[in-house]
């Protein structure tokens, strides 16, 4: 699925509710799901790891709605096939 | 751009870095990703906002990576177009 799509699949099913709560509401949400996501990397439980990969994403195209930014198009407006700082591709500057 | 392209993109571009840093280098990379986020969020540059977005995307790419983890095929088995709690479409139950 495009990047585009899902996000419009979490317009669709919550932006009723991401819209009331509202950006700094969503954010915090966002924090939540990045840390249970932290946590599921020590487990060994790979189901529940891909849950909360899914939950990330989810969160931030919801995040992406309530700021009105384009998550697929802002991301490869800096990702364009090549590493944004050092233009090549491997990257050969990130560490 | 499909979700899983963007990931092989990712893999291409960063894989010989991220499998180095391994799996908590690359999510303490996230978190940082995700604070500066928030940041940007509280600013007017919506430029530098989206660019937030993007590096949040690439790192969250990178960690599913590392992790062994298909970013597409995880979000879609819990986000099929309903809410996977309430199984609403729009969701009844998400606050």
């Amino acid at each position: 699925m495009q990047i585009n799509e899902f996000q419009r699949m979490m317009r669709h099913l919550y932006f009723h509710r991401d819209s009331q709560r509202g950006t700094t509401g969503t954010y915090n949400w966002l924090v939540d799901e990045v840390e249970e996501l932290g946590r599921a990397l020590n487990e060994t439980d790979k189901e529940a790891l891909e849950k909360e990969f899914a939950d990330v994403m989810a969160w931030l195209a919801s995040l992406a709605n309530v700021a009105e930014v384009d998550l697929e198009r802002a991301t490869l407006s800096k990702y364009d096939h090549k590493c944004p700082k050092c233009r090549h591709a491997p990257c050969e500057c990130r560490f």
